[in-house]
C-alpha cells in the first residue's frame, strides 16, 4: 500500500469518525446543572472532583467544597483552591476510625452538611463539590432523602460533584453522569506509603 | 440492642478496621515517584490528573503539564494552574479527526513530547502530566518504547500522571497505580451539551 493510499484511508476513518462526533454534539442541545458522580474503588475521585473544581475556577465560575471524612488534613488542593475564592466547609474529624465515637462523627457529619445545604440553595455558586460525601450515607450519618431533597431543590444552574466509594444506587440514578473508577494495581499493596502531593 | 451496646460494638468494628489500616500503613514504607495511569471509557481521567496537579502545587511541589489531543482549546485547568508556575507544552493541533492529516499530527506529536522529554529528565520537577498521552501510542504518533525509555530513565523522586483511554499493556506493566475508570452513565448521551467549566 503505497503511502498516498494511506493518507486516503486515514482521512476516510477519521472523516467518518469526525461525522458522527458532529452528529452527536450536534443532538446534545440541553444546557444545565449536572450532577456527576465519581464512585468506585480506585484512586483518582477526589483528584478528579477537584480538578473540575480547578477547571471551573479557571473559567471564572464560582465553586464551593465540602470535605467529608478527610476534611482536618493538610491537603493541598485547599491549599490552592481556597486562593482563588473557593468556599470551603470542611468536617471537623478525621477518617471516623480515628475517633471511633460515633455520636461525635453525626454531630459533625450533620454541621458540615448544613454548610453543604447552604451551598446547594445558594444560585451564585456555579459548582459544589461534595468530596466523600457518599459515606455519610452508608454509614447512615446522614438521611439519604435529606441529601437527595437538597440536590433535587438545588439551582438549575448549579453542577454538582459527588464522590466516594460505593455510591448509594439513588444517588447514581438521580446522577447525570457517573464514572467507576476501578482499582487495577495500587502502589500502596506494593509497600509503597502515602506520599505528600500524590496522595494527599 | 441498647444505644451503650450499640456504640461498644461499632468502637470494636472501627478498632479493627483501624488495626488492620494501621498495619497497612507501617508496612508500606517506601518512598519514590510513581508512575500513575488513568485509563478507561469514563469522564474523570483528565480532571483526576489536574486535581493531582493541584494537589501537589498546593503543596509548593513543581509541576508541568503535556496536552496531547486537547491543547488547543480553551482550558480552565491551564488557565488557573499557569498562575501558578505550573509549565505547560500544549500540542497545537486539536482533536486528531479535526485536522485528517495524520503527517501533521505526527509532526505536532514529536513536537510536544521533545518538551515533555526535557520534563522528564529535569529533576526540579515533582511532578509531570501527561495528558492523553494514551492516543499518542494507541494511533502510533509515538513509539512505545521512546515513551517507555523516558519514563524509566526520569529522575527517581519524580511523579509521572498518564491520563487517556486504552492505555497501552506495557505502560499499564511500568505503572505503580493504575486506575480504570468506567462509564456507567454520561449526560452527552441523553442530548446534554458539553459545557464550559464541566467539560473542558
Amino acid at each position: 500500500m503505497t503511502d498516498s493510499i494511506k493518507q486516503q484511508r486515514h482521512q476516510a476513518r477519521q472523516q467518518r469518525l469526525k461525522t458522527q462526533v458532529d452528529a452527536a454534539v450536534a443532538a446534545a442541545t440541553t444546557e444545565k446543572g449536572l450532577l456527576l458522580v465519581i464512585t468506585g474503588n480506585g484512586k483518582g475521585k477526589s483528584t478528579s472532583g477537584f480538578g473540575t473544581v480547578a477547571r471551573a475556577v479557571g473559567h471564572g465560575l464560582s465553586a464551593a467544597v465540602v470535605q467529608f471524612i478527610k476534611g482536618s488534613w493538610d491537603c493541598g488542593e485547599r491549599n490552592l483552591l481556597s486562593q482563588h475564592g473557593v468556599q470551603f466547609a470542611v468536617m471537623a474529624t478525621g477518617f471516623t476510625w480515628d475517633t471511633q465515637d460515633k455520636a461525635a462523627d453525626m454531630a459533625a457529619a450533620e454541621h458540615v452538611w448544613q454548610q453543604a445545604e447552604q451551598f446547594l440553595s445558594d444560585a451564585a455558586i456555579d459548582l459544589v463539590l461534595l468530596d466523600e460525601l457518599t459515606y455519610m450515607v452508608s454509614y447512615h450519618y446522614l438521611e439519604l432523602e435529606r441529601v437527595e431533597r437538597a440536590l433535587i431543590n438545588r439551582p438549575a444552574g448549579q453542577h454538582v460533584v459527588i464522590t466516594g466509594r460505593a455510591c448509594h444506587r439513588r444517588l447514581i440514578e438521580l446522577a447525570d453522569t457517573v464514572s467507576e473508577v476501578q482499582n487495577l494495581k495500587h502502589a500502596f499493596d506494593n509497600g509503597i506509603k502515602a506520599q505528600r502531593g500524590i496522595d494527599w
